[in-house]
């Protein structure tokens, strides 16, 4: 049986073979996102080798600043990172594959985006990894430090600005490697899978089609009919789905954590009863860190260790104390803590100083990107719904001006997706596992004849794209 | 019979009735486009009469200066013009006609362009006219001269910034009239009609079709297989097909002016036999300004008095002289310029301020808009490819900045069109007259079902979405 190139991807996507992670963790107590974590992957060593460094060959564009602007400051010129691997090309005609990066250094991505490296030889395709403007090394003027502290140098950092520097160096790659007519896809994951898809609907010709992992673009605004709770939802349904009783101890927690704080010494006592780094200075620090906790596992549910079974492992089997019920819950929910960290001399709030993806991906979601995560109230998590307000007022005390949160769905659309695309655009695939809390604003129905769906019912966030590993289930093979 | 609102758009686009003349004329002898001329207009009175003013109603959109850019500048607002007319609305759901401008005010398009308005009742559809950023009074900051003269200033003055604009006030629109399931149709001409094809490639939620009347977005970069010289040579045809001695005296002509320039006393000659406003100070002042005449009348060439027809009449009957044969050409040129411009007291190089028109078009074709209008082998012209290089360093020396050349191509696309589009995009209408000169880098075939070209063999820029004139030819009415 002869498959079409996109056949092969839909294939592909649905198949491919597990590994680690890398990509969003969530902070649904605050109405940020948080940002990329590498927990995942240094827990899982048993990654099946990719592509060696030799066969990755490192070069630089000459990217331009500000490509809708031409104020002179806009003509600026800086060093824009990519990674190119020739080993299965055909040549000229023949495809090349394209991972946009997102936001981190693309170092991850060559070792941990096995994807592009599977497939490749299938089509010999070229390989090409690029990195996102404002991480890794591809930082307009000098440090990034310096950089993010200015309001201005700070303003070029966007989604918009960086699809056009995709497109500048597609272009750039086509024209100096004789390529105009091989067939470009743009693979991304999570943010760069939003990357990904949007690169298709602004560039169709530069690539004619792309494979969006995981990318949650109906996460913006007010498009989504459910409320935005929907990513606290999934986290509650994978925590429900390990044990019915173990999200009934996490849903009685909250209240027992803000009881217990509230009575004299309370504070102390919860430090002592987790662990804590430093002694706690509010409850809110406490319920914070568990949220990203329990967001996190879920967001990354996935083998060997499933963190969901693990931390559930933890508070199921917990011995129940002879001093009460609300010490019970607090030792529980402890247990579930040290098991999915692990042996660590202290817990919840250790000294670490923030990663660029933590301060990258503030900004974004802090002026472009604003992605209203809430709680909604049927939920292991105290209702919370997003308050835009809020919100705003937060991003402009941070960075001096406020977010614009209607532009996503002013340039990129998202309303009404189904009717607007279904006679407009193609060759896009949406891949989602369905256990990842972003799904929850991924695209979940076929749209058209090329633009689809493809769901993994035990699917974790970027799970489809990722590097194989050993520990891979049998679902995911291919 | 019953048509489908995209059918009616069809039938009327290559129907509707003749009218005045608004758009851009052509420099094709220094490598940048001239701008908007009202000079055929004046020249008719005898306009139908479209709304009266009473049924325009006037808004100003709090506009954003740079939608892609986060800088604390990019979020200062400027009031942005638009016009609405209620009259044939059906109210939510009903369509909206929106016409999006180009490089002149919008209350030229008010009165000039009829077809919103005979459209429009069919539909029973709203009208709306969106002022360009940076013409009329959609100025940000103060006056337009000193907006102009600041480097920063104008550097948000771009089609990418322009068309985010109109995005931003058609979801305005709708949401204030609570008209979001109102089907947006955009239309424009020449620059304009750039724009609205453009926008519907962008923009998909936001405008469900688009007419581009006369839009040559083919004419950039090294889009078309024919060489730049196309605009030319379709001027050539124009005059050829009017008369042939014409033409060829015309064609004889520029040698014959370097001739007499190049002789002592040459140049006060040429200024006299050409009633000059101004001694001449060089040959290619006047070839300059020939060059501009030509090109405007086949532009235009339009009833009633079709300028080529004019000139070519002017030309063909000028009495020959017994001073020789170079005198005769001489006469014969200076009896065409006098019978387009009419009874002046003097030609060629009157003293005029410079229109917003051009201003505003000689820095949007030297910044982003690189149109390279050369001249052919086998044209009336003497020939003179366009040269890029010397073209970049004229825009750096007057701009501060040098030109983009490739970023039309690279934002909007445009090499391999009919591949590219034929599965990607919908619902737009190219419409081009075949004598206008910009049609040579119009879409002039049908690229799939929707995207769809139409032409008008004796139309010239812009003739079908005018006002109607009495004097509009059988061919042209509905």
């Amino acid at each position: 049986m002869k498959h079409s190139m996109f056949q092969w991807l839909l294939i592909l996507c649905v198949t491919v073979v597990l590994t680690v992670s890398q990509a969003s963790a969530t902070r649904i107590d605050v109405p940020r996102l948080s940002p990329t974590r590498g927990v995942i992957r240094e827990q899982r060593p048993e990654i099946l080798k990719t592509g060696s460094s030799e066969e990755f060959q490192t070069f630089y564009y000459n990217q331009t600043l500000d490509h809708f602007n031409y104020r002179p400051e806009s003509y600026t010129k800086f060093q824009q990172r990519y990674v190119m691997n020739f080993q299965y090309w055909g040549g000229p005609n023949a495809p090349i594959l394209a991972y946009l990066g997102a936001e981190e250094s693309i170092d991850n991505d060559l070792v941990g985006i096995g994807f592009l490296n599977y497939t490749a030889p299938r089509f010999k395709a070229l390989q090409v990894f690029i990195e996102h403007r404002y991480y890794g090394q591809s930082i307009p003027f000098a440090s990034r430090e310096e950089v993010m502290k200015n309001a201005s140098i700070r303003g070029y950092f966007s989604s918009a600005q960086a699809i056009a520097d995709y497109a500048q160096i597609l272009l750039h790659i086509k024209k100096e490697w004789h390529a105009q007519h091989s067939p470009v896809i743009v693979i991304g994951g999570s943010y760069g899978g939003m990357l990904a898809s949007w690169f298709r609907l602004k560039y169709p010709h530069v690539a004619i089609g792309a494979l969006a992992s995981s990318a949650p673009i109906l996460y913006f605004d007010n498009i989504t009919l459910t409320p935005p709770g929907g990513y606290s939802s999934v986290v509650t349904k994978d925590f429900k789905e390990a044990s019915k009783t173990c999200y009934q101890t996490i849903r009685n927690s909250w209240s027992v954590i803000d009881d217990v704080a509230s009575q004299p010494q309370g504070l102390a006592n919860l430090s002592q009863k987790f662990k804590t780094c430093k002694p706690l200075a509010k409850a809110s620090e406490l319920k914070n860190y568990l949220n990203d906790l329990y967001s996190e596992a879920a967001q990354y549910n996935q083998p060997p260790e499933y963190p969901v079974t693990v931390i559930c492992g933890g508070i199921d089997e917990a011995a129940n104390s002879s001093s009460g019920n609300e010490d019970d819950i607090l030792n529980k929910i402890f247990a579930g803590v040290a098991a999915y960290e692990g042996n660590e001399p202290c817990y919840v709030n250790p000294s670490s100083n923030l990663s660029e993806t933590e301060i990258g991906w503030e900004w974004q979601t802090c002026s472009e990107l604003v992605i209203p995560i809430g709680t909604g109230n049927d939920t292991m998590f105290p209702p919370s719904p997003f308050d835009l307000s809020n919100f705003e007022s937060e991003c402009k005390r941070n960075y001096g001006v406020p977010p614009r949160p209607h532009w996503i769905t002013s340039y990129y659309g998202g309303h009404d997706i189904k009717f607007i695309l279904q006679r407009f655009g193609s060759n896009i695939i949406f891949s989602n596992g369905l256990r990842d809390p972003y799904s929850s604003g991924g695209v979940l129905e076929n749209i058209s004849k090329s633009i689809v769906a493809v769901k993994t019912k035990n699917g974790s966030h970027c799970l489809d794209i990722l590097t194989a590993s050993k520990t891979d289930p049998q679902w995911l093979e291919f």
